[in-house]
């Protein structure tokens, strides 16, 4: 059966978790809260989560594992079988993870823990965080999807990324990121209330206490 | 015939560009800047380079475009066919980009082109760069190639990336990236060897005095 290695309040985890479920995938939840320690190092090569581990060993980053799993398991497809939509659907994963996750999470630390996070990355994020939500106006088409008329692995990454995106975007700038793109805030509504999501946030919310007291306890 | 959009002296066009070299696979180069204007944006939705051209419209983000050639192009492959084997190849193409390209491209503005970058962002990509190159040092192979025993398109990500990397760790921070992985250090000589790289870099050694102008004509 596969292992997936990681804890439930990952957005990350919650993407592979998420895609398993809907396609009715048998899976094993193993927990790991990655980190620089050797143990974690020979699990995943940059410390990081999630994790698949399959028969020949572990596959790391999220990007790959949803792709591995397209490949090899059974359920519903996430990705178009067409080359060219195929690749539109990739495009805007890739969009959602370096545009506008990537310059969220820079952030995060202030936003969710406390802690302070320097002006200087702060400005840089605001800046990417704008410039990556109109590439996502631009490209996504919400209808209702975001790759179109279909689920796709696109709509994991809005999900689980653009959300904690607006929550920085209010909580650091003051900023509704979603203002100008309604049917986005349509989806995200939707996409939170199918009966995977809502489980996926249960586990969420379930873990949330530990994380934070280990969070707390790091500090 | 395939178009790429683009410009010589972009390492993520270089990579597309190698690919398509090595593949045989014939295209047409077509220069393009990129950045936020409304004809660029309506090539590329975030406005970066390269975006490939098809029968069908574009393609952007260098890691769709190249498993889109895989997918549809004759030529050698630059992916194992077995979907393990095939996930630790993407693994450490998304390794080399998300933690070695991505905070190294952070400093390429003081790096390379005379800019100043803040203090915490040079702190937080140089504590990043170390991480990432200690996690290809984990998961490359260097036998020889990056991934093993064949040229993939780990190879791609790892001569255009870790070669600005280590400029950038030598100019800015004095390190030398590679200093614990000779390995990788003959790997990078092996590959810039190659015919096809060889062109490349000709191409953009030709086209960087444009291209410098260009940048002092935007301070």
């Amino acid at each position: 059966m596969l292992k997936l290695y990681g804890f439930s309040v990952s957005n990350y985890y919650n993407m592979v978790k998420l895609a398993l479920l809907e396609k009715s995938v048998p899976f094993e939840e193993v927990p790991f809260f990655a980190g620089q320690t050797p143990q974690a190092l020979a699990v995943s090569p940059r410390g990081k989560v999630p994790v698949l581990g399959v028969g020949q060993g572990f596959i790391n980053e999220t990007s790959v594992i949803l792709e591995y799993i397209e490949q090899t398991q059974s359920g519903p497809s996430l990705l178009p079988a067409d080359p060219f939509q195929r690749a539109q659907v990739l495009a805007l994963c890739r969009e959602i993870e370096l545009y506008i996750e990537l310059p969220a999470r820079a952030c995060y630390g202030e936003a969710f823990f406390g802690m302070t996070v320097p002006e200087a990355i702060k400005d840089k994020a605001k800046a990417e965080l704008l410039l990556g939500i109109a590439s996502l106006g631009r490209h996504g088409r919400f209808a209702p999807y975001v790759a179109g008329e279909s689920f796709t692995l696109a709509d994991l990454y809005f999900m689980y990324s653009v959300d904690l995106a607006c929550a920085v975007g209010g909580k650091l700038f003051g900023l509704d990121l979603l203002a100008e793109l309604p049917k986005a805030k349509t989806l995200l509504d939707t996409l939170q209330k199918m009966p995977s999501a809502q489980r996926v946030a249960a586990d969420k919310d379930a873990a949330m206490p530990a994380f934070m007291a280990m969070i707390a306890a790091k500090k």
